[in-house]
């Protein structure tokens, strides 16, 4: 099933759809054996090249063709699918097994890990493979924190804005700039259709939110669903290819008035939908008392939940408070149930937390859902900044990931205040590109700190081209550079608009490392020895040498 | 001495000024005695207010007369000033003899707390107020981190780019949106005149860098400097009215080639500077040598020393090195012998820190020099986003003010890049606004998450126009939810672009706590009492009530 792709929509996504590699590089496969792993290589000028993990697909490979309207390539229905065990078509029940999956060999060499890794954590279930096997198209990653911390970029129209063609872009333009995974959070027109060009189109898994478009069914009222409508609802989606799915299991019909005397209530829409559903029954969340058969078709189709907090906090005064740890108790339950069935399992989390209530989050998680990978959504570290709620939750997702957040889901600077634009998106991703980086250089991942020393070599060697393309954004780099020194000679002029040319603290570095290195100066000893014999001696030597650098250059700025 | 206002520079600054207060608010006085301690009263909807802290200075108060070729009004000449101390004319001296001066008054009742506190956490040298007594026109602010985390904007021209008009008003539109002290960075030509403008037009603390303007009077070459004319450079600037100077006094000789090995060897203007004149005259830094000289110069104007961290590490491979916490043992050993003449004394720390990294910073800082405030660049918690590192440095900000840092130098977009611009200083405030409010919250500063409460309440009671002015910056966050729902009316909708009009979790959440309130269930003992009784006899009565929540809400939205 699914919505085919060719039917008359009046907008083509043909047109709008970013191709061609990211300025400075270019793809480059890994190869083992029938598996082509993803890099993005950065070409330097001194020769060298860094290659970058790369979640862009073929869009930005110049040698692939694209056509959105017949979708990538369905590369993953080629590869070996071993037979399920105990009626679970799993990366868990097959890793349990012993078993190394192709996802798990392409995860590994694109991660830069032992394979027997990867197939470790996943049978532990301290990581997942979000890889729904109707979505072939998929280039396998995985959620864990023994791996690169990943992020999340939300996408989808609403009832008020944005077309089908907008949303396939945003979700190019989201993977160009480092979206590992994107959720697709449409709630309005054509949610069936929009999903079918994402999945289609898609190079990352995809994840939904079925209790939406569940609530379409129903004209919007809540009190209107019921499981056989859900039920269908998830299969629709798992048919057309869903990776993984969040389901708001935990919200109890007991939890929901613990949220009453809160600041800001519930804010979570699935959380709400649900909260909404159990008070007018009086019944207990059909979500909670279906869980099993929810879990026997996720199995099916090795869909990964994605169990949502809908209590999560919505402002700093409702973190970490009894509504949202009682919902999270439960969610550990269901992690333990959804494994029993062999299905992969991570846990949402919030929200709004200020820092110094962050590390509790992940030692709670950790503890009451059997170290499932926590999947974040910022968090906010404070509520007072509307407008750059990317920063604010930046701070609390690089803490939080540095504390053992496994995925984080991007915030954009139009949080709380509209839907994001391709502009917000792209700001949003790269926020995130941030503090998951950050976090992986903070938890010692042992290749995170080359791209750091190999931007940072290419600032001290004056290599302008170099720093802008090792940057995560290397347009906006050289734009900013080139707002006060356009002329392309600055490109590899050895001094910078800051301090201009007469005078730079990185020449006068150089300097000393050669100082250094022409005196054979390495160990505090070798300094000490060497300033008690030649104290006043070397002064005249150094002088001259040094004199040199004092020399205005050639004035090669626009003015 | 100091350039006077009236000389004929070709551009007047009077027409770029911005003026009037922050969009919802006015400026509100609390008055104490003859002190008049502004606050920035924000004005709700449902007719309460919010006082915030207000480091704007007359710029926004529609009463005060503008007049910057006159400069502001030299409030402090009228104030009480005690008599020296053993020599020192400074708040430590004072403050140490039990003398609660009323700059201390004035910073009690700005941060609402007991002048004893301010007095006490000054006399220990825990808290420095950077307030020369050239500088009247300045409000007293308090560094300390018993206080609310304040941030620095730098602005000034350099031998590219900028006028003084622009960076008069650079320092009028940081403060407008919250920086507490300004540098003056400047290092191209005019700079004296540029300073005399900043001071006499600035209502908070001005810090500069001496060597910068030392070095402009030898042409730029650092071997040229000599202790005399820097001493004459400190003097003309301390005359001006400078509140506090960065003096690189731990560069010490033998700790430059510690630096050699590094990636980014020395990235710190003034320390390269110094690291040059050491090592091509191999005598001692004269800012060491002659130390005790500038003491007395500092105490006599009250000059606050932020000793600078010349070696401070350029990249996260350089953090926490030798060379950077060699230089703080030494500037441990100045701190004492500046708080013995009555100087008061910050320390400034890095740059470049990875997360994990940072606490130990600060730590070693507290052991090593007195507990002396502590004020940061950044730090910036990877390399790999230029363009974007105003929010690298904001996870490494809000983390070290979290840890304990008073004052946060703030990063704007362009850093590494180009000098920023009137937009670039605006989201660099508001970035560090944000980083310096949530290590506030995460700290438990007594008021800080009033405004978090206040901003919440009304973004859950759909008051948009107070989510707006509660806001850091009004003017964007209207700006941007007017993008998605321009018209009128939606600024009191009971929805947002976000779900759009059909649905919405915020108006389920207003529906939870009416029927918890309707039914008296505070406890989590009352709800399961209540959902035993009641459990299906509730049901039709919600129903009913809560149907009228999800009717179509008339379409307000401009389509």
């Amino acid at each position: 099933m699914g919505t085919p792709l060719s039917s008359d929509t009046t907008t083509s996504a043909a047109a709008t759809i970013t191709t061609g590699p990211i300025a400075g590089s270019h793809k480059h496969h890994l190869v083992v054996d029938h598996l082509r792993v993803p890099r993005r290589r950065i070409e330097l000028t001194n020769g060298d090249h860094l290659d970058v993990y790369d979640t862009s697909g073929p869009y930005t490979d110049d040698a692939a063709d694209i056509d959105v309207e017949r979708g990538l390539a369905p590369t993953r229905d080629s590869w070996g699918r071993p037979a399920p065990i105990d009626g679970a078509s799993t990366q868990l029940a097959w890793a349990r097994a012993g078993i190394v999956t192709d996802e798990m060999r392409f995860i590994a060499a694109r991660e830069g890990v032992d394979a027997e890794l990867v197939r470790s954590e996943v049978a532990i279930g301290r990581a997942v493979i979000p890889a729904n096997h109707r979505h072939p198209e998929s280039e396998p990653m995985i959620i864990g924190k023994a791996f690169a911390v990943k992020i999340n970029a939300n996408i989808g129209n609403s009832a008020v804005t944005s077309s089908i063609a907008e949303e396939v872009e945003k979700m190019v333009w989201a993977t160009r700039w480092g979206a590992d995974t994107i959720m697709d959070l449409s709630t309005g027109k054509d949610i069936p259709m929009t999903r079918e060009w994402i999945l289609r189109n898609s190079p990352v898994p995809v994840g939904t939110v079925p209790i939406y478009q569940a609530l379409e069914k129903v004209n919007g009222d809540p009190t209107k669903l019921t499981w056989e409508i859900y039920r269908d609802t998830v299969i629709e989606q798992a048919e057309q290819g869903v990776d993984y799915m969040t389901v708001h299991a935990g919200v109890l019909l007991r939890y929901v008035p613990l949220t009453a005397r809160r600041v800001t209530g519930i804010v979570s829409r699935g959380g709400s939908i649900m909260a909404a559903w159990c008070l007018a029954h009086h019944e207990e969340s059909f979500l909670y008392t279906h869980y099993d058969e929810l879990c026997e078709i996720f199995r099916r189709y090795d869909i990964t939940f994605s169990l949502g907090d809908g209590l999560r906090p919505g402002s700093i005064a409702d973190a970490n408070d009894e509504a949202q740890f009682a919902e999270l108790r439960t969610l550990g339950e269901l992690t333990t149930r959804a494994k029993a069935f062999g299905v992969q399992v991570m846990i949402e989390g919030p929200g709004h937390v200020p820092m110094h209530k962050i590390a509790e989050n992940v030692r709670l998680e950790e503890e009451l859902c059997e170290e499932a990978p926590f999947y974040t959504l910022g968090p906010l570290a404070t509520d007072i900044a509307p407008a750059y709620d990317h920063i604010t939750s930046a701070i609390g997702a690089a803490m939080i990931a540095q504390a053992g957040t496994a995925m984080l889901c991007y915030v954009t600077p139009k949080e709380h205040l509209g839907l994001p634009n391709r502009d917000d998106v792209k700001v949003g991703v790269i926020t995130y590109k941030i503090a998951a980086h950050s976090a992986d250089l903070a938890k010692g991942h042992p290749r995170a700190q080359e791209r750091d020393d190999a931007l940072s070599t290419a600032r001290f060697e004056f290599r302008w081209t170099d720093q802008f393309n090792l940057a995560l954004d290397p347009d906006t780099a050289r734009e900013y550079h080139d707002e006060t020194l356009p002329a392309e000679p600055a490109k590899t002029a050895h001094f910078c608009s800051m301090c201009g040319p007469k005078f730079c603290s990185m020449r006068i570095s150089a300097d000393v490392r050669a100082y250094a290195e022409e005196n054979g100066l390495v160990t505090a000893e070798d300094i000490d020895r060497k300033l008690t014999e030649e104290m006043a001696a070397k002064s005249a030597e150094f002088a001259e040498s040094g004199g040199r650098v004092y020399l205005p250059l050639e004035a090669t700025a626009d003015r």
